[in-house]
């Protein structure tokens, strides 16, 4: 990675970046920020810069962020063996209360901290803060013989409906949201919810005009381990041709998620590697390719 | 307790209240709630009950808790082992991260849960969010034969700076603000404050009208042990005097909170029996004199 | 009625009545108070009190009244003497301006300075107040060897336009309206309108949630001596053929006005028992069955 | 009277009155309109369609107006003998019905009925709507042989308190306030009270910058026979030498109010012979002398 | 003329102009003010005062004015050559910049100063204020033998896209925007536009009320010698059917601009002499039939 | 000047330059603009970029400029003389209408059309627009002899007054306002005002933070041939007595409105080459040494 490090820098010209400024006044940016790009403090000090800069210079971020390997340490101190099904982590009770105490109470509280200390006003919240993000039980299913088959994930859930009164608020106040995977059941039972799905979810909901995933790979890419096959701009309909073959893996909620995004009206998704010191600035300020970009 | 619980019930009159509520209108109410009222289950959800009670019949309640015995039991199932200096806990950097979780990423969540299922809107937050408490170290002090002398309780914080900048947009929205009692140092590090003592300095900084300690006793009494001394009321300049004397052990900081509250400009502060069915409404609702009432 | 009466009191439960608050949250509705429930003075303070209530838990109420017994009282003390085509009163010019000053200068009068009284905001107003009611001639027919014959009843109109605009205002600045049913002719003379009617098209206009019609009968019954006949709720389509039926005499414009307001998108309306106390409590604040109920 | 008519006409020169409309643009002229220029019908057309112009050039004109001979006319149809306390209307409790119900049901419909037809928004209001003003009795006093003595002029009031809320309300959406003089007592009682004094009373409280008493008579003339000895213009402190002078009967109430005004901070005040066709628009407008101007 | 000077005059009777002032209360009228009707000071300084007053008394006006003899004169000092093809001025870059600082620097100035000078608050503006008007060059074309062919006229523009965010701005702050014909082109190239063209095309873009041209011309006449032969009112469909008859010269384009206008929705056009003192006002205020109007 | 230049160009570190953004949020810069550095169009293209980049970034800037070269050139071409009085120029009706078409007409659009280019939303003004500068004439003196001569410099003006209401307008709705510095006389006439100190009063009367003089020197010089000589800061203590000592000619204006402004609560002024490229962002978002900084 060092020879795309030595490529970019934290300097911009003021000539180049104007007019995107410009274009992307008042514009309402989803950020999903996750992965190992929440792990290193380092990372994670620059990427919060690059998002205050952004709201700095007019545009509007709404983060969600994941968890990152917090949750899986408080588990193993609290001596919570994972459990899977299918290669799915299967939510007990118990577990959820310690990944809704994580995400909220540690990473969420980082990052708005970290924010605010830049100069940015940023407000933590969960699905729970305004009864924002309901969701329901998400049913496991996988196909057997050409016949639907069910398992249970436990307290795995899926989005519902998203009330986006409270953005509109902060918005208006210029507060930054700092979103954690959390829902809100109808049955009084909360739910984890798969981060890049939720960032999908509100930026459909709240008519954003810009998803970006922030993780710690350069992009879609037909040979992952070819930097130079990385797809710079693919359109909506070869992207979900696309699942399944080149796209693969943890790819795919990204992918999934920003062609239901795109669907609702978004100009268009990126897929970014948050490793890469300012790849947020580098795309949203310059006309540099970098990462991938799903079009309409 | 059982005679005092038999006084009271869920049913209020019309022709009683009507006044009530025409005087409190647009009140802000500051309510510490904290201690046993939080542990039982029936008694939390009749709490959140009245509170979100208040709010729909216009009063504007600001919510700051604290922990119960909630941190109590991570900190055992992690093995931390509690350190005591004076009698007062000493919060070790490790200790605080436990302690942050638990404040915000389940007590607090829990009652925000509640109150949006109640059908109120409610957001949680600590210090962290906006950046609105700002604290710093506490420093413990006693006198040993007539000298200061200090002592280190790591990290346990006093209140620096209320930004009431996102109360007023609560407010506006009409959002019950629920407060986990952690304040964002300058030096980057963060605090663990007294909930009696932060509900006292938001009252105050906000300009709210009241300021009602939920706890799990009567109010201020002669006799510990006898109900029937219970102090009604009692005037700043008197409840003053009686610290260290009636007013003992966790009772003063409420008191203390109170009078700071009073000096810059409350009505009045209650401390009422949270544990009482409906304590708070008998309180705002009625004539009924129930728990101690500091006045100016 | 007696029985009836020691059914109801003025005791809520707040566990009861909170759910009711919170889904009637910012209604308007409409309430048609009139007959003898006027015309004693406790049940009006008790009317009114109730009416306060409503407003003061978020509900907006708009007041549409009649005249009572005082219309017919100064009438007598001024010697004039009724005159009835057809069962209706005929209203003369000079008739008019007696009604005119009795509903506006001493009804209306009344209603609001108790509202105020109990700690409300209510203004008084008729049609004339920025011309907010147009209203024409009603032409008097009847069928006869059907044939349509027509009669004239003066200075009784129909309303031909609302204009909603005041109503906005005063909904914005919490403010409870109180309307005499006194409309504005284009032709610059002044009309009699029926309240029942009025409380509809006003209802319809301005886009209310409900229409409560106070009456001094239970409801709508099958049997007008028989209080177990009361019908407890009914359909539009099966009201509308049930009148000349079952819903006769001073039911009608009650039936009438709620299917057109129905028709134009209010939720429901209620005719209920003025007299019986609190009725108008029991219905918007508990699951009681009282009055009767005409669902779309 | 006939040459002061011949002088004036209902003829306005752009070039001499727009330097008067753009000078008081946005001012608040309250004006006690009453007396003999209510009883005739040409006049009162006219003198609204004066208040009804000066509304649409930007002005804001709140009317306060008396009962004329309609109170009278009433009392004697109803059987009811006027009662005298040294030359003052003594008022029982059945008088002040009827003059309510004359104030508010007809006078004041009438002058708002007209005013709506003429293309203004106005709204009839007494001191019972939002319950703004607040009234006690009235003692009559008299001294006799030096000595103070009382007597009882019964529901006769003076204002206590006028909440100017609601004229903020109906400033801002160009609504024309037409106030009936009825207080309302805090012993839920009712006053009548001299609407000179009222007009006075509520000019001072919004803050009005002009107050104008629409009278019959030219002004305030050292020889009330002799029309060319009307004094044009007053300063305060020579008026108040004058009052009991030359300053005598019903102009007294007239000057004493506008004297409480102008300590208050009015610019002026005018008294002016609303008999004379558009005296309103010739003060307002033009550069005209006439009528008597009280100056600070 | 002068015969027609006789007939007006500056004095309005309130009786007959109040109507009309509640019926234009609130409508924007688009002025397209140029021609002789600006050489004169005199008559320059009374349609200023007009257009002052129609603010004042509630319509909003906005102003398009051409350039007067003024431009003529600059380039006649500079020594400038009029160049013209086909009886159309070409302009070169060297003539735009004359005619740009002569209508912004000198003519936009002075109407601007006299309305500030007369109370107003005016604003003076070019297609350049916000980018407000964008233009493209013109092309010139005539057919000669059936075949169109083309001609250069230089920087002369025809409007491609008004911008109507500044004008909803000061109108909401009471302001009159006065605008000088000039458009910024997207090739960065300015374009001189005609008048006429102008206002209609800002009438038809913020959904203007009225659109008057006020120039130095009675109206339409059948015979431009004979004053008797003015045509009154004449309807869209035939005022189009008589461009190139009955409607010649410079008149054109004020027809074809108040078509194109009708055709976007507003009420009717009015082409007035300017040269009539108060001649705005007169067919604004009266029903006095005067110039020519189109309607629908 | 080619090392100041390599030493700086258009590149900004994101680190250094995003706790400056935060510090300057929402602050005003009056930036006066003039001189050479208005008279290459490459340096005019970066000045306006500058000023549109700190706008973007949430300053307010507020442009006041002069007449650069412009004046003199069409002045020439229409032969008219320059005439001076000691050492000032003397200016005739027929100068000031030369002036004011070239300031308002030519130098001002162009500077508006280019910001409008550059994406930002920008109005030309004079003090002629809402009358917002009003001026009176100044009087030339001098000492001779130790008595003050007096002399007639014609419509050359000082500021009486300024409305800074149009300014808020602006401000609210994000539009940067640039200002031709001409004055309007309450007699009616037009005055040339000096740019610098036009700048200094409309910092003072809208309370700006800031005030930027853009001219064509490094700063203040102790000797002006030796750029080494340049002073970084200086109190406005200090510089007051520097007036006519190391401040001399030019410097003189900008100095004293700067010493005027920081009277009136401004936090600092600054003194910067406008020739350098990106000084203004160079003094805004960097800690960079630039130009004299006169503070309190």
């Amino acid at each position: 990675m060092s020879e795309v490090e030595d490529k970019y820098g934290s300097s911009f010209d003021v000539f180049e970046i104007l007019p995107n400024i410009v274009r992307n006044k008042d514009k309402t940016i989803v950020i999903k920020y996750g992965g190992n790009a929440m792990f290193n403090h380092d990372v994670k000090k620059s990427v919060i810069k690059d998002i205050v800069f952004l709201k700095m210079i007019g545009m509007r971020p709404v983060v969600v962020h994941g968890g990152g390997p917090a949750i899986n340490e408080y588990m193993n101190r609290l001596g919570l063996e994972p459990e899977f099904v299918r290669g799915q982590r299967k939510t007990s009770k118990e577990t959820l209360e310690i990944i809704e105490m994580v995400l909220c109470g540690k990473v969420n509280n980082e990052l708005i901290k970290m924010m605010n200390y830049e100069g940015a006003k940023a407000i933590g919240m969960s699905g729970k803060d305004m009864g924002m993000i309901s969701a329901r039980k998400l049913r496991g299913e996988y196909k057997d013989d050409g016949k639907l088959k069910y398992y249970d994930l436990g307290q795995v859930g899926e989005v519902t409906d998203i009330d986006p009164y409270i953005f509109d608020i902060l918005t208006e106040y210029d507060i930054i949201p700092v979103i954690a995977p959390i829902g809100m059941g109808e049955d009084d039972i909360d739910y984890n919810i798969n981060a890049d799905v939720l960032a999908g979810e509100i930026a459909g909901e709240i008519g954003a005009d810009r998803l970006i995933f922030l993780t710690d790979v350069d992009g879609v890419m037909t040979d992952p381990d070819d930097p130079s096959s990385l797809i710079d701009e693919i359109k909506a309909k070869d992207a979900r041709r696309a699942i399944g073959m080149t796209i693969k893996g943890g790819m795919i909620p990204k992918v999934e998620s920003s062609l239901k995004a795109i669907d609702r009206g978004l100009e268009k998704t990126n897929i970014l590697n948050g490793m890469v010191p300012h790849s947020l600035l580098w795309k949203m300020l310059t006309m540099e390719r970098i990462g991938t970009t799903i079009i309409p």
